[in-house]
């Protein structure tokens, strides 16, 4: 049976009692960004809950570490490693549990409740984290599969690294924005026809999605020593949803040899509250099946080790209209964070707290379960009928993506993101004339 | 007629009165990280220069910022822009002519001169800049024709996006290090032979290096905000010398399509000193000539804006034989660096203080000026004949690389870079048995 909490908490809230995410906010009172944690329709202001005593029934917590939760980031926290957090998420959940051991700390400290409990509708959500390096995978194998058919037939969808390694690409840390930060359409270099020899300086007419989960890194590695798969779950700190917004048009013409840059750094969207890692725990399972035989640092000891999550993406016009695009499930990756991992760091590569991760693209095989525009309008040929009528085959000034998760567990508590919301404002040109 | 020190400079010394690069150091008395300049074969600790009353004399410094000189990064001083860097480096060379307007500053102010000037090998020195992006270009074009010659043949070399957009990639910025720190050879997958269907993992095989320039920014834009390439200037903050350490092998059968990753994540090596923007100016010519019409936003109102720096490659073995292995110049680039910073953020990219760029592989057309071991050695076809007789086509554990740069003004003095210099270790690997 779920547990209970004193504090309401709505029916199919994401921020249950199993979840218990950490984020940063600010408030018009207090305008200081400070770690939080959101709990129902509530956040709890860590920052004051820490400085008035409210960690001080938890054994398991380093006291002269208080100062983590005072911080304008979560990499403090993050960097005292994963029993740390496992010990604090389990404390804090039975702080608000309805049988809580400890009902002096909050549930009847009337006081303390009312200086660190904030409705979330009060509080403003900035970056959860001081990102070092931005690291995109490309992970979501049907995607892949369904973008290379558009381009090079089925036979060639895949290049013949795929299945063997986690293709990915650094991508840029700068412009990572938290949920609600509208982005303008980005300019740049297109070839205006296929058969163009020249390019243009225009908007981007082919302005699209992706839908992807974030991954951030609570542990750093030193240079030349690579982390191993089976070590590699002990850095990751917790999970975000991701947009990242890709210009097609840019990236058509830019990315041979190097590959994606301008078509990606103008902004990559992330949810506002970290998920960590434990609460996503109960939800692995099998990702995509790989049958090629991997070489030995990349095989797991534990198997199953992909994480499952319902994931939707709505567009909402600016006439407002709201229409489902996908639903599909984290499961559709070919690899796991800790096979990321330990790719990543096979040459000697040295992550730092904060890093992020994206997974790549997750799509499903079939129509409406697609993670891209590209997918769903088949690379432009087939417009995408929205609620009240109008069509898109990309974005459209003015258009708001919504990108939401969660998974349920067994007892019916949910485990939740805050929405992945970005929208698309006018292009801001500054073309000499 | 050059200007004399009081100070004694040696002849040809890269840190004559023309230069007054920053760094950040330490000594083994004060294990603080600390900014310094260099001058002739001295450190002037800004840090105690800075508390001692060192720039009561100068005025266009705003005196409630003295805090950027006790910083363990230059980014806070980079942060107040260019003008401030100019008037700091005229006054700084000004406390050192012979003529010096302010001689109770330092020339005669003995207790001063104790506590602030360092012998250079007495100071150890650390990564300049808090590095929050870093974006490797390739803008060398003779690099980029030379090694597409050798893939895909003289006609198809270039592709067609070359010679309109400044190509570049997003780098890792965690692995950049600073001249001295020695690397491990990286492991990795690679194709063990050009017809394997399988990967194998082992040690890179073809370790080359790189032969370029970094740029340091000191300002940023606002995301969405493009920076115009006649505002780039004054985004610069100063220039080092990088090897951007490249594992050939592992980037063959990676890159495709999102090009180069565990490839060049493993390290970075750049000069210790950060030569000011200013003084690089009176070096500044012609780059590699350009056919194309550029569109307007990479069109310069100024033109013959590359600067010309003699560079040099040493290979040092583990025998103790120095070998030559290129002299060049890197007026060798097709794009200036204020068209490079136009490009990155044509499409709403924002830069940040500290952000690094690498100009690409500097490289001339014939033997001797080749930037890479891959362009000497012909692909792997040509054994390079090293001093002492011993043979390289790439690098073998134990050798040492050695990148030096300087230009000299028409009165002979001399501005120089602090060597860049990376030791290749033997492997480190990690994987399982």
């Amino acid at each position: 049976m779920a547990m209970k909490s004193w504090l309401s908490i709505p029916k199919g809230s994401g921020f249950s009692l199993a979840n218990i995410p950490f984020g940063i906010i600010s408030t018009k009172a207090d305008p200081a960004h400070r770690p939080a944690v959101a709990i129902g329709d509530q956040a709890l202001d860590i920052a004051t809950f820490a400085s008035r005593g409210g960690f001080q029934s938890l054994q398991e917590f380093p006291k002269d570490r208080l100062d983590v939760f005072s911080q304008q980031s979560l990499n403090a926290f993050a960097s005292l490693g994963r029993p740390v957090h496992r010990a604090v998420r389990n404390y804090l959940r039975d702080v608000f549990r309805d049988d809580t051991p400890y009902p002096e700390i909050l549930k009847e400290n009337q006081a303390l409740r009312d200086s660190a409990l904030k409705p979330l509708s009060d509080v403003e959500m900035h970056l959860p984290m001081e990102i070092g390096d931005y690291t995109d995978f490309f992970a979501g194998r049907n995607h892949a599969q369904n973008v290379g058919t558009l381009f090079r037939g089925p036979a060639n969808a895949l290049n013949p690294n795929y299945n063997h390694l986690p293709v990915a690409y650094h991508g840029r840390a700068s412009s990572v924005v938290v949920s609600g930060t509208p982005l303008h359409r980005p300019c740049g270099q297109v070839l205006p026809a296929p058969t163009a020899k020249e390019p243009a300086y225009q908007p981007c007419a082919k302005l699209d999605i992706e839908l992807e989960l974030g991954m951030f890194l609570c542990r750093g590695n030193a240079l030349g020593q690579p982390i191993t798969v089976d070590e590699a779950e002990d850095y990751i700190f917790g999970f975000v949803l991701m947009n990242d917004w890709s210009a097609r048009d840019l990236q058509t013409w830019e990315y041979i040899p190097l590959g994606p840059f301008t078509a990606k750094n103008f902004g990559t969207t992330i949810s506002p509250w970290v998920v960590l890692a434990d609460a996503l725990e109960p939800f692995k399972g099998p990702g995509l099946s790989n049958d090629v035989k991997l070489l030995p640092y990349l095989r797991e000891s534990r198997g199953d080790n992909v994480i499952a999550l319902d994931l939707q993406v709505d567009l909402r016009t600016s006439k407002g209209s709201t229409t489902t695009l996908s639903r599909t499930s984290s499961k559709n990756l070919l690899w796991s964070w800790p096979q990321m991992i330990a790719h990543h760091t096979v040459a000697g590569c040295n992550m730092r707290t904060g890093d992020l991760f994206g997974s790549g693209t997750v799509s499903g095989s079939e129509a409406g379960t697609y993670g891209s525009l590209l997918e769903q309008c088949q690379g432009g040929k087939v417009p995408i009928v929205l609620e009240g009528g109008e069509e898109r085959k990309f974005l459209q000034d003015g258009d708001t993506i919504v990108i939401k998760g969660c998974a349920t567990a067994p007892d019916g508590q949910v485990v939740g993101f805050g929405d992945c919301v970005g929208q698309v404002l006018e292009p801001l040109s500054r073309q000499a004339s």
